[in-house]
């Protein structure tokens, strides 16, 4: 099951879309076989094959918003996707990526990027600094763009308003599902809509993780606000997951928004603003969570919830300091209510707190065990314990004192297969 | 091959004798069974039973040192031997130390502690504050008192001159393998001798990871100058080792030293006092490397230099990065020469430098690859590579620029031995 459970948020619907939920998006994928190795002796049989490259496109000029990896090697989509938003002002129409390929650590990854930009600007009839460029894949191996001249007119003509999971399924790499969210919920008396889609942990055929994530919305709303909101929102979204700690060179989440749902631009500080976060945070939540229990190699969905915090960076610090504990997560792998490990992982977190004031819960579905008060150990059924810890989503509560702060992290159990699927991904 | 290969230093001469190498040292060590699961059925057989508590004595009041975890959970073995060199000023005459119970996170652990000191300094004639205590195993069981009370005994009966292996044996719990290190060198003509053990990071019984550490010196030096020459060389020792991140309560490194080699007191900036940092340097990084190869479920020891350096902080930021990377690991484990996966810990490491700049060699006794220029990556034999990467002891070279400093930082695979190990540790 690597599907995750959908928490309700009052005010907000889940519903179907993904990045075409909101008004005015179209998408599309296709297969063009960047990776020459999925073409066995040339006898092509695209029907089989995974689409490779996706595209999402506004009908109209969007406002738009992203944050890259904090990688010094950034694949060269990175820098190009930062000069086109410089360039316009923080104004996209339409977003081309690919997988089977990071175009990174290439002498001429720029100039491919670029090119990616070009195509499909002049297919859209747009200009090249409108469109976004991600790419995630194999790195230090140079992007053929043949297959990718031939495949942008396809996507062009395969533009749809349901074409979410064609795009979906295209930027997916070792990903075992594929990752889309969409909410709808009202500003200023008018429906608006929120979707994405993301991938996420798989490393198998790509030199490293690489985590691309594209939202779109129909509200109104200005660049730099959206840039704000997404700021914002990656700290306690995206910047909470750790499947390994290891961490991208192409890591992407951008944000576009045309307006189309015609609400009054959103204001700085208003109500309206603090609703239209909250559809950012519901979406980005739940594909972090999504790309979390897709984890290499992971059977199991790890949140890990801080409570009482003196600040939201000491609850945040504890949380990812807990839910990225190697041992930890080999002991939710072997179902094993191992308390000892998530209070070390607490107590090396690198923040200011009373140890002493520490409580740990541990719950799924099937239940929830108290196994630690007041930083020490307490009396729980073993047998409950097992029974809660087998189950695939787990979740930690833990409360480290009286402030009013509170976090989550997301991770997942570290497994055998983690290991074969690293160990051997090349033969 | 769990053994390391000893590298030579000029000047230096590697003995045997562990913490009994240095003049007026004695050791001992006996099971006494302070695991009761360890004693089936009542039908103890102590000759099968693997010591648990060990003891290390000088001849005369020496000079001590120590460093402990900087996690906020601490053993109550800790506190009191911090109590003990708060009291005597640094000074102590004994080491007692057990495995199989951290005594940590237990209501009557100070006072267990305690009682060992007392046990301890009673049976040896000398005062409970010149006892450093220390304990390693299951983080919140009560300790039992009564075998230690019957151990101590033994214990001073059993100290020997050539006891260092059985105490070095008493304080291993998963180590597949004792941990022992002794060097031979001259200080103001006179002939010196530093020695010590370790215990690693097997982490299967205990909750956490644990590495304890005792060192024995003859030099002549005060209780000051071996503090600063511990906390300058742990710096670059025990501080760069990763086996998993994690780290535990109950850590501690100390140094006795009692003057017997008889030279003149060694002086802060002196020859002299370099001489004696550069032993305690080979003894601490050997054990360090001995703990990483020991790591649980590793097959490899895994070496990272980082060379060309700003600052020696920025040369050890980058080891460790590298060193820690999961990814990485499991490429070693696979012999996979995944250069993209190095360029990526190096990337995302917090330190200034540029990336474009960045050079890796990887190498082992086989021979060395050199792949990646200028931080991209250049052609290599993948046959060489795997010959290399086949090996036991891998070294990672990466010059990161043309500064002066350098550092290394040790590790181990991430194996499925590792997963199982610490899924499961408690069926």
């Amino acid at each position: 099951m690597k599907e995750i459970t959908l928490i309700p948020f009052e005010g907000y619907k889940y519903i179907e879309g993904g990045v075409c939920a909101a008004k005015g998006f179209k998408a599309s994928g296709t297969y063009c076989g960047i990776k020459k190795s999925d073409i066995p002796d040339g006898n092509e049989s695209p029907i089989k094959m995974k689409n490779d490259i996706g595209m999402v496109v506004s009908d109209t000029l969007a406002n738009a918003a992203a944050v890259y990896t904090q990688n010094k090697v950034k694949g060269a989509p990175i820098t190009v996707t930062k000069q086109n938003l410089n360039a316009t002002g923080g104004k996209a129409r339409a977003i081309i990526v690919n997988s089977k390929n990071a175009n990174t650590c290439n002498a001429d990854g720029e100039q491919k990027a670029k090119k990616m930009c070009e195509l499909t600007a002049n297919a859209l009839g747009i200009k090249a600094e409108e469109v976004i460029v991600a790419s995630t894949g194999v790195i230090g191996q140079i992007l053929p763009i043949e297959p990718i001249e031939k495949a942008v007119p396809v996507l062009v003509k395969g533009l749809d308003y349901n074409g979410n999971e064609q795009a979906a399924t295209a930027i997916m790499t070792t990903d075992t599902v594929k990752k889309e969210i969409a909410v709808e919920f009202e500003i200023g008396g008018k429906v608006c809509h929120l979707g994405g889609m993301g991938k996420g942990s798989g490393m198998i055929h790509p030199n490293m993780a690489t985590t691309l994530n594209f939202y779109t919305t129909d509200c109104n709303i200005s660049s730099a606000l959206l840039q704000s909101a997404l700021d914002e929102i990656v700290k306690v979204t995206y910047n909470c997951l750790s499947v390994d700690g290891d961490q991208s060179t192409n890591d992407m989440v951008c944000v576009l928004a045309n307006g189309e749902a015609e609400n009054d631009e959103i204001k700085e500080n208003s109500a309206e603003f603090e609703v239209f976060k909250k559809a950012l945070y519901i979406a980005m939540m739940n594909i972090t969570k999504m790309l979390a229990k897709d984890g290499e190699g992971a059977t199991k969905l790890l949140e890990v919830k801080v409570s009482g915090a003196d600040s939201l960076e000491t609850a945040i610090t504890v949380a990812k300091s807990v839910v990225g504990s190697n041992l930890l997560k080999c002991a939710v792998f072997g179902a094993d209510a191992n308390w000892g490990r998530v209070l070390c992982a607490v107590g090396y977190a690198d923040a200011e707190f009373d140890i002493n004031k520490v409580d740990v819960k541990m719950s799924s579905k099937a239940g929830s065990i108290h196994v630690c008060e007041n930083g020490a150990g307490i009396e729980f059924s073993e047998e409950t314990a097992k029974t809660v810890l087998l189950e695939d989503e787990i979740t930690i509560d833990i409360s480290i004192g009286s402030g009013e702060f509170s976090a989550a992290a997301w991770g997942c159990d570290l497994t055998y297969d983690y290991v074969k699927i690293n160990g051997d991904y090349r033969s």
